[in-house]
C-alpha cells in the first residue's frame, strides 16, 4: 500500500543524486512505512531508504529480540530491513553499518527536521559520507495526497460536521467556552477519535483574538445575543480535518449581519477561485482584496493552509506562499474579520483540489447564519 | 518568580564566556518567560537572553501591534522586550538588530533543539557573531526544581492518586483498555487537568510489553483473572505526574503474588537507596540486581526518569546517565517484569529528593496488592 510513496521518494533521490535519505520526522516516517512511535518528538524510530531497501530502526519498546514486532499492526510492510536500537548498538553504529553495506556516498538528510546537535554527531560518525541536508522534501511529497488519505481526510471531515451538529445543539446561555470545548472533546474520544488540536471556542471579545487561546484564556460564559466561534476539527486515522463556523446566540447586529455575510461571500468566491487559479499568492490576495472591497479589514494570517497528517501542512495559500495549487491538494480556506476588543468572525472549510478544474468542499456544515435561541 | 530562573541562566551564561543565548525550545522558553504558545513544535516563540534583558519575539496571534500580549496571562514579567515578528520582520532581522545593539559576539543556541537547517540560516545572517551550539544547558537546569515547580508537581501527583482511585472502583470483567484509558481521560480532564501523556492501560498478555500502547494495540478485554497495568499521569498547570499500578481482577496465581512481592520490595528498596546514594548508575544496577537476586528477569528499559515540565526529564536512572542525583529534583522509580507472551508487572512511584538524605514518595495511591472481585 505504501510501496508507491517509497517509489517517489525514490525518484527524488536520484535527481538529487542520493544514494540513501535518512528520515528522522515522526510523520514522514509513518507516511512511508506506517510505522508510528509513542510520542513524536522523542526520537523512538528512524527510517533511510535507500535504492533497494528500506531501513526501519527502533528500540526493544517496539521491537523484541527476535526482531518482531511488539504491535504487528505497527508495520504494514514486511520487507523493511529491521534495526534493533539497543543502548550498546546505537543509531550511529547502524548508521556506520549501513553505509558501508549499501555503499553510500551520499546520505540525504531532513535539515529542517534533524537538530544541530544531531547533525554534528553524524558528521563525526560518517566521515566517508557526504550528508546532504534536504527542505521540506518529503513533506512537499505529502502535499499531494493518494486515495487512502482522501478517504481519511474525508472521514475526518465528515466527523467534525457531525460533532458540531449536536455540539451546537446543546450550546446555552451560561456556558463556558472551556465547557463546550469538553464537549467537543468527549464526543470524538467517545467514538475512537481524536481532536486534530485542542478546539478554539472563543465568545464575544475572544472572538475578535484570530487564534484565541481556549485553554489560556478568560474563559467567557454564552451570554444572551453572543456571537461564538468554533474552529476545531477531528483526527481520524492519523489525518486531521478543520472547521470553523459562527454561532449567533438571539439576535445578531446589524453590523454582525453585514459582516457575516460579506466574509462568507468572500469565503465562497475563494474557493470557487481555486477552479482557475494554481497561484496561492494570487487567491491569498484574491480574498484579501474581497474583504477590504467590502470595507472590512484583512486578517492577520493566512488564507489557508494543506491539511493531512499534519494539521499544517503545504500548501500555504498566504503572499508568502511559494507552492503551486495541483490536483489532490487539500487545503482550508479560512479568511476572517476582527474588530478589536468587540468581537471577530472567521468561516473556514476544507477542500480538495482535483482533476479538470473541479473542487470538492470537504465540511460540509452549512454555513447560512447560524442563530440559536436562548 | 521567574527571576532566579533567568539569574540562573546568566551564570551559566558567563561561565561560557556566552554574551546571549537564543532559546528556541518550547518548554524552555515557558521555563523562563511563563509564554507559552498554543503549539509546542511551530516555532511560534523565541527568547533571547543576553546579560540585561530578556527579549520575546513572537508574531501577531499573541502580540498586538501596540506590543500587547493578547492574553495579559500569557507574559508574567513587564520587564520582557517584545519583539513582533512578521512577513516583513522576520526572526532574523530581529537577531540582526538585537545582536548590534547588545554587541552579541558569541551567541548560545539550544543545538538539542535547533534544526540544522535553522542554524545555516541564522549563520548566513549573523556573520559577525559566533554562534556557539550547546546541549542541555537549560534542561539541566530544569532538573533542579524549584518551590513553585515542586507544589505544582506535588499537587499533579495527587490528581493522579485521586484520579486513580476512582477509576479502580469502575473496573469490571467486560471492560477494554481503550474505555478505561478514556475513563481515565475524561476524569481529568472534566476537571480542568489534563493527561500527563496517553494512558497506558494494558491487560494480560499486554502488560508483558513493557511501554504497550494502547491506541495502537488489539484493545484486549477485562476478564475474570485478569492482571492490568495502569501507568498514567496527570498534568496540573504545565507540571506532569507519572504512576504505574497494578490491579489483579479475582485470583491472582501463585507465580504473579510471588512475582508482585519481589517487584515491589525492590522497588521501595530503591527508593530507599536514594538517600545514601547520588549516582542514577549504581541506583540503576542496585534495583536490577535485586530484581535478578529474586530469579527474575531484569526490564529492557531504564529505572526511572525526572519529570516537570516534560514527561521525560533529567536525571536519567539508567546505566548510561551521566547525571547526579541531587536535592529539589523530581524523578520516577519504575522497575518492571515482563514474562513475553504471558503477563508484566511494573511498579511505579515518583519521588522527590530533599536535603539531609531525605526522600519524599510524591504519588500516593497503595502498592498493596489490589485485588478486585470480578
Amino acid at each position: 500500500m505504501l510501496q508507491h510513496r517509497i517509489d517517489r521518494l525514490r525518484k527524488i533521490l536520484i535527481e538529487k543524486n542520493l544514494d540513501g535519505f535518512l528520515v528522522s520526522n515522526f510523520f514522514n516516517i509513518l507516511y512511508l512505512t506506517g510505522f508510528k512511535t509513542l510520542t513524536e518528538n522523542e526520537r523512538e524510530a528512524w527510517g533511510l531508504v535507500t535504492g533497494q531497501n528500506v531501513y526501519l530502526m527502533t528500540d526493544s519498546r517496539y521491537i523484541n529480540s527476535k526482531f518482531e514486532t511488539r504491535n504487528p499492526k505497527q508495520i504494514q510492510n514486511s520487507n523493511y530491513k529491521i534495526k534493533l536500537i539497543t543502548p550498546k548498538k546505537g543509531l550511529i553504529k547502524h548508521l556506520q553499518e549501513i553505509v558501508v553495506e549499501e555503499k553510500i556516498q551520499r546520505l540525504g538528510l531532513e535539515g529542517d527536521d534533524l537538530k544541530l546537535n544531531e547533525f554534528n554527531k553524524f558528521k563525526q560518525a560518517l566521515i566517508n559520507t557526504v550528508l546532504v541536508p534536504t527542505e521540506k522534501l518529503i513533506i512537499k511529497q505529502r502535499e499531494i495526497k493518494d486515495n487512502d488519505e482522501i478517504e481519511k481526510i474525508k472521514k475526518a471531515c465528515q466527523i467534525a460536521d457531525e460533532c458540531l451538529t449536536e455540539i451546537v445543539k446543546t450550546i446555552k446561555v451560561g456556558q463556558t467556552e472551556k465547557e463546550i470545548a469538553f464537549k467537543i472533546e468527549f464526543w470524538l474520544k467517545e467514538k475512537g477519535y481524536d481532536l486534530s488540536f485542542y478546539p478554539i471556542v472563543a465568545i464575544d471579545q475572544n472572538s475578535a483574538v484570530p487564534h484565541y487561546d481556549t485553554r489560556g484564556g478568560n474563559n467567557e460564559k454564552v451570554k444572551k445575543n453572543s456571537i461564538v466561534l468554533i474552529d476545531f476539527g477531528a483526527k481520524f486515522q492519523d489525518y486531521h480535518s478543520d472547521i470553523t463556523r459562527m454561532i449567533f446566540v438571539g439576535k445578531p447586529t446589524d453590523e454582525m449581519i453585514n459582516t457575516y455575510n460579506k466574509l462568507l461571500a468572500a469565503q465562497e468566491k475563494t474557493v470557487e477561485r481555486l477552479k482557475t487559479d494554481n497561484n496561492p499568492v494570487s487567491v491569498d490576495q484574491f480574498c484579501r482584496q474581497l474583504i477590504t472591497d467590502s470595507r472590512l479589514l484583512s486578517y492577520p494570517h493566512s488564507t489557508g493552509h494543506g491539511v493531512g497528517l499534519q494539521i499544517h501542512e503545504y500548501p500555504k495559500i498566504s503572499f508568502t506562499s511559494i507552492d503551486i495549487l495541483l490536483p489532490d491538494q487539500v487545503a482550508t480556506i479560512e479568511p476572517g474579520v476582527y474588530l478589536d476588543n468587540k468581537w471577530g468572525m472567521r468561516i473556514e472549510d476544507m477542500v480538495l483540489i482535483k482533476e479538470n478544474k473541479q473542487i470538492k468542499v470537504l465540511t460540509k456544515f452549512s454555513k447560512q447564519r447560524l442563530i440559536i435561541d436562548y
